[in-house]
């Protein structure tokens, strides 16, 4: 019986990997700092471990107890916008927290490092994204994304550590917090809608992304270790059909069956058009399942409508105010 | 009086920037922890502030307490073949220390940030090395120094912080810390002669750096903010003239006036020839001097040969010993 850790599987991503991982009949360990995740998430065969992978004293006790063949490293805050106003806290947490991980991945040579990276990694880019281009983040999200992506890379040709890295992107579905206003569109749309306000849209919404439905991703996600031929790349992973926000706005009020308005807000500083190629992932693993838009909308709505959630947090750590926009205040 | 901070002034590089900034009227401000530095190198007329750059109320105080015009940040722990197994200590000093001031810079609103990064960031690209190359760093250093000059680059956009960054390579010369037996082949070679050791060289010696005298580079990274042509801007900086290291053992043994014994220790993983372009450089600030490698290294020698040097420090906190070269241990 394998032996994963899923960091960061009491949150969205991770929980339903973590999941996915336990149907396969691994032996799975979830470690989470419950900042963005819940217990409720984390699945019940899994064993849980509360805490961060910024502290290398807890790692090395977790890596020293179980014999973990495989590392599933879901964890982040994956607050891109505003990673620009907590520089320090995202490097700390999304690069600090990965490169500890990768240290116990070497030190006891564990058969695969999985890394969910970001789309984030190409910034303003012509889209398709493909795997070829450059990477050139635009913010220090994707910045310390595509840190830790190198970081894998040298790890592999100094020290032999075997990857995969995925950027995913646009991730919605059952689970997600919908409570964080820091990001997520979907989820904050439907949240909004539940508390009777008008739905937020950065600018004239025409801003596209192509939306992808958690649980397809997860499938493939969990059964990368399984492929030798996907060690050692980096695969972009989603959804093929973009949509704009705006058109976006509505299908989430259809699927809630609330008809709310839309408050049009302030430009921000993001890109406008983010979509992928998947062709690198197609050609190694085939047509894999893309649940349609709506379809995966429904579920989502059904799910958010009848689970109970966290009441919304304001970030406290914010280290520069300047230029913060006014929604974030 | 423009104000200029300057991180790791009690270094290397910084002690003579520093210098050259008081000589051109700066009130300058000198942060170091002393890890790599001495008090020593400290010019009298500067102030000296003790502290790390990963302490962020530290760094908020000198903020307040001086209207700093311009940050020359050279502080950083500059073991670049060591950085894989201290990994952590690497992203936290190198960068979530040049993040700490990045904060500052933007909440200051300082007029220019000029950053020494490295030629790290190329990896082992075909020379010349020139700045329309895409980084490919091959250790952790260099990824942290690309993120760094990322970083930069997102905060002009997000914040209109104004930089220069600077990419010197293989920089020799007085006050270089030579009892550092992780770093600087040039101080290597020096303190093994003062010891009657044999020199240390890995492989056959052929590698070619392009060795550059330290004063040579101070002037122009000093002169950095007053040119607005070049912010915003990369540019590599250092010698035109590349040399295999086994002819610069053959130099250092005549400059210091010993004849010692050559130790081939077994290859590592580095980079085999490391030189630069500096056309765009000079495009901008014309043909600047550039000290020739024996004449340098003469200076250095008599530095060297009428100087106390500390004591040989062993790096004490190695997160991965795994595949440590021997010579290290």
């Amino acid at each position: 019986m394998p032996i994963s850790l899923v960091t960061g599987g009491a949150g969205f991503i991770g929980s339903h990997v973590a999941e996915v991982l336990i149907a396969q009949s691994h032996k799975v360990i979830v470690l989470d700092d419950l900042s963005g995740g819940s217990l409720m998430n984390v699945p019940s065969k899994a064993v849980f471990v509360k805490g961060s992978i910024t502290d290398p004293v807890l790692l090395a006790q977790v890596f020293d107890k179980y014999k973990i063949d495989y590392i599933y490293h879901l964890a982040a805050y994956a607050a891109e916008g505003l990673s620009h106003f907590i520089k320090r806290f995202n490097y700390q947490n999304n690069l600090i927290g990965s490169v500890n991980l990768i240290n116990e991945a070497v030190k006891h040579e564990i058969k695969c490092f999985v890394f969910t990276s970001s789309i984030a990694v190409y910034g303003g880019q012509t889209p398709p994204m493909t795997e070829e281009m450059n990477p050139q983040p635009e913010d220090p999200y994707g910045i310390a994304k595509f840190a830790v992506e190198q970081e894998l890379k040298v790890s592999k040709e100094m020290f032999g550590l075997d990857y995969v890295i995925f950027r995913p992107h646009n991730v919605y579905g059952e689970r997600q917090n919908i409570s964080d206003k820091y990001r997520n569109v979907i989820g904050i749309f439907m949240n909004q809608l539940m508390k009777g306000e008008s739905l937020s849209v950065f600018g004239d919404g025409g801003q596209t992304r192509a939306f992808s439905y958690v649980s397809d991703m997860a499938l493939v996600i969990a059964a990368a270790v399984e492929n030798k031929a996907m060690y050692g790349e980096v695969f972009n992973i989603g959804a093929d059909d973009a949509c704009s926000v705006k058109t976006l706005a509505e299908l989430v009020m259809q699927v809630m069956g609330v008809h709310g308005k839309i408050n049009h807000l302030e430009e921000r500083n993001e890109v406008q058009h983010a979509f992928a190629s998947h062709g690198k992932l197609c050609e190694i693993v085939g047509a894999y399942q893309q649940t349609p838009l709506r379809d995966g909308l429904m579920k989502m709505a059904e799910w958010a409508k009848s689970s109970n959630h966290l009441p919304s947090k304001k970030f406290e750590l914010l280290e520069i105010s300047k230029k913060l926009p006014p929604f974030w205040k």
